[in-house]
């Protein structure tokens, strides 16, 4: 079921039934010359609204744009700076809790988004936590990145033996092969597998890694792979959505 | 052509043909009893990529979640507060800019966007206007919202020639079940056109508008009404992006 | 009866018959060689306080400084951010509102303001539609701009029908010569009648109009079409105003 | 001189002999029972515009609600928070730097702002500071209380040995009424002589000072004592002025 | 009684004899040649510790980085702006608002920061006049310099009758040789006493006051005179803090 | 050495040689009936201090309070909100970034500071990533764990291999015994190990850890394990500062 598809007499039905909904998180931003922009907030809402239509639960709208400022010398990239990606996603908390919803699952896609993610939802439950007003129900707000899913690191392990490094990875982009049909990219590899290193700036991060990628070979990717990845992950996400609505 | 199923080489070798983009902005709101909640944020997007794909020129991520503090009486509405949208705003276009973006062109689906959206491009120009380094170059940003686009006013007029009203309208929820083949709704309307009045806050509005339209008959929807809309939208579009890359 | 004028039981007295204020806002920027930097906030704060004086109704302090980032290469014009414009004004609109107020009726002189008052009558609105601790009544802000009040927009067509413009126009300039005996300029204008276009950052604006009119002919201006201007606006004002009250 | 009656060909040529504003500052606020919620604006204003026709320098638009949250638990007091109160005056100050100012003179009507209008002044010249580029010119704010300058003190405390106190003196309610004919009201007092002491919050200020003022006997007060107040002021701040343009 | 030292059910057992707190304010900032750093931190905070220990108060951590934009033209300077410092002296209170404290008490160590402090100080009550929930008891916050405390002045003005001056001074320099035994420092003095004037920014600082010194000459600092200074200032200290609890 | 013990010439001295600062980074929260509330400041303080003493490296005031919003049930917790946390850590960032630094590494002593230390750094380096003057050189944050640095998580699990837990740990409170002599508690705790689990809210954090502790049995700690903690954290801290001065 999914939020943006519905008329609101349905979501009023639903928190009938559940005040737990899904929050796809991700990201605009390079990922290397094989990658897409929209690689992260696509693997995200696309493992999302599977689950949610096998598991029967609400999937709102996808938070695309995140914290990315070190992808900034690769055109195409946007970014909100954490202080704004906090208030934002403070909106979005607030709104639905002003519905009724007592637990946000924010299924991410995005590495770096997670701090400021993490930062996000203690502004969130500080505001919970200093309200005396007895009005004010609490709020639950949890994390998950989509590659930490139940058996997925596993598979990933097994897809990718080598290769997978940590930024435009294989899997990722084996997601979005399968996901977006005719999306895939060809291009010559200056390096079969990128550099790894720290994260600094944009330009700090462009010299260390020319071409965008971080200890990956994307040439890797394929959609069966994705097709076995977005599986394994929709199965332990419906899972561990029913776990989190109880928690 | 679409940002975020573009990998980077791609923008990077668009930037030398063209410094225009365009970005859909939407809202996630109640549309009435039968509309889509993510209603505006489809319409914009589904005209803008139609239009991309046709004219050749790049459409970016879909600003999803806008300004609705005025429907939060009705669950599955999320909205920002202006503020944070401001700042949203900035950080998607300076992240443009620094690509070497000289034009964004909004194309707009509410209404309750406007004001918003405008008081942001103030501030985004702002920053122009004090800048004394020489070294940020101008980025000019422009609006649109897609019924105003030339000839779909006309249309709908001719289409609706009563019951279009201003929210939860036939001709935007024609528009969705045409982009959105599957999501039509039924229910029934406790009266056959809403009313119509003013808007403050979201308590009063219920009370105004008890089931959210505001002056619409919306089961005039249809997809082929919608179809013809998109048409139009897109055939405009296409020329008035052109007119604002050389404006 | 004016706000800054009054004494503190003088408005407490107020308050036991009318919830309504009106509150004058303008902005300070050039209005071209001829029209004073403060020609918004003087028609706004004249036309209202002649009406309040008319009508019986109180009218507060001037918001005398808006949104004119596009005026800044002009000397003398000051600008707020339009974050900053939304933080003040729901400062006054809450300080309003704790005394009991529950209608702002926001008297504009600037076009240039429309889009940031709005956005922030949408602030001001967000607060009442979160807020469930049923302590914060309603406040309803509305916005009037003085040349539409009713019979104005006739009676600018028929004392300037041709080069009235958008900017330092012959009307507003008038409503000043009439408020501010004195005040009248004279100077040569390079063209007639000014260019007309979009506005943009400051730069683009000088480069467009380079004396900083828009489309007008200032020159047209006199004080006998001012007294015509105040007292068909002011009559409009005093009925729109009870109107307002009761609404 | 003043900038609001000014045309930007005027303040362009202004700055070619000087590069030093005087801006007004007061504050919106209750004042007893007999003073004008607009008093501390009204002193400020009156006295800057005679010393700057008298000085022939130039005086900005006033900046007239500021820092009066101690005051709201009397009616049509209206405070910013000093939060909004640095960014408003960051941005008036931003706009003067922008045009070449290099000098600001705050003259200043209200106790309560002295703090605020110093943090501000920090937050201005912090950026000064911080900025490396070279392009900034510095810009030097300076604060001046118009019952401090050179002879004021002395006036009052020989016109009113006893009852001047710390708000709603006989001194500022005296130049309200020389400056606006016609305003005096006359109200009984419960006590001669208002108490004194110290300032928290609102409820706590009205709970100490039952009527608003502070330490005052206002029915002192007369348009004579205003003359000779506003005389000996706008002499001491012709040359105050004059002395702040070299420095 | 130390808070950072202390455990919480200390600190519920100290809530139910007392609601008032002492926070020692700094600031880490350039004191010339011989002055160390954190000259401002140390003074409030070793007077303040003192005076909790002997008075069997409670002291919170020190608040050790204030508003010091003026000497950032002296490497080792760290500073707020205004802006966060408001926000994080409000984030203080409201902590110990929330645990019950109704008395905050400041001791600063620093001049610069009183408007900010004071500022702060009227955002924080802001937050409590506007409150109309009857849930948040109101909570006063007080200012006050170590300098100022009852007989340092005087002692100041006997130990140093020359020199004192009013930045990097021998009095708060002999605070520091006492508290931190081993600290001092020797240098040459290019001047013996340093100049006096106005402040703005930190380039124009370090014109006027080359080795960062106002007024004043450190050579005359010593531990003996620190001593001297700490037990008059902790005895006063003690009686005041005791005053403040019952006011 | 230490920055708040030096004055400015040492540290201009100091820019000489280094580039990089080391800042302590703590919290001020409860930490169970056993441990200080200052326990992950003085961690943090103490062994950074101990380690710049010995490595020749300059360690700057500790930044004392952090993100404590979920401690904020239990008396005598401070917090920021993390946007505050944001806005103040870039502001001492931009400090020493002003006086030449290019390195600060953050010694951290809470895990809960550990997302908005994260996200703090995102947006200092967004400032770089956004900057074309070429005049802002960059800056490079890092973030360590003290329990974290080499050696150390293997001494902690071999000198407390049951009873460690996650929060007021023994190794930690056994740390404070260590650094302030005279400190240590003792109290009944009505349960020997706490329980585990996650972490939302203030009010849900006291549900379910009804002491404060979590996972942990504090009365393991002694200053024995303390001193052993330190020793090996401080060893590896000295190398792993030099790693970081050099990268």
């Amino acid at each position: 079921m999914q939020l943006h598809l519905s008329a609101w007499p349905e979501i009023e039905a639903y928190l009938t039934t559940s005040k737990a909904i899904l929050i796809p998180i991700g990201s605009t931003e390079q990922h290397g010359p094989l990658g897409l922009l929209g690689t992260d907030a696509i693997c995200a809402e696309y493992i999302a609204r599977a689950a949610g239509d096998e598991g029967g639960f609400l999937v709102g709208p996808t938070f695309n744009v995140g914290q990315a400022q070190h992808h900034m010398s690769f055109p195409g990239t946007i970014t909100l700076r954490p202080s704004t990606m906090i208030a934002a996603m403070t909106d979005w908390a607030n709104s639905l809790r002003h519905h009724g919803f007592e637990r946000i699952y924010w299924l991410n896609g995005h590495g770096g988004n997670i701090a400021t993610i993490n930062a996000a939802f203690a502004e969130i439950h500080h505001a919970t936590s200093f309200d005396q007003s007895g009005q004010t129900h609490a709020l639950r707000c949890s994390l998950r990145n989509w590659w930490e899913l139940a058996g997925v690191t596993e598979l990933i392990r097994s897809l990718f033996p080598s290769g997978e490094g940590s930024h435009a990875t294989p899997s990722e982009i084996s997601v979005t092969q399968y996901a977006c049909p005719g999306t895939a990219k060809s291009a010559e590899m200056a390096v079969k597998i990128a550099p790894s290193g720290p994260i600094f700036d944009a330009e700090d991060f462009r010299r260390r890694y020319p071409d965008g990628r971080i200890g990956s070979d994307p040439t890797l990717a394929n959609p069966e792979a994705g097709k076995k990845l977005v599986d394994t992950a929709v199965r332990a996400l419906v899972r561990e959505f029913q776990m989190f609505t109880k928690g």
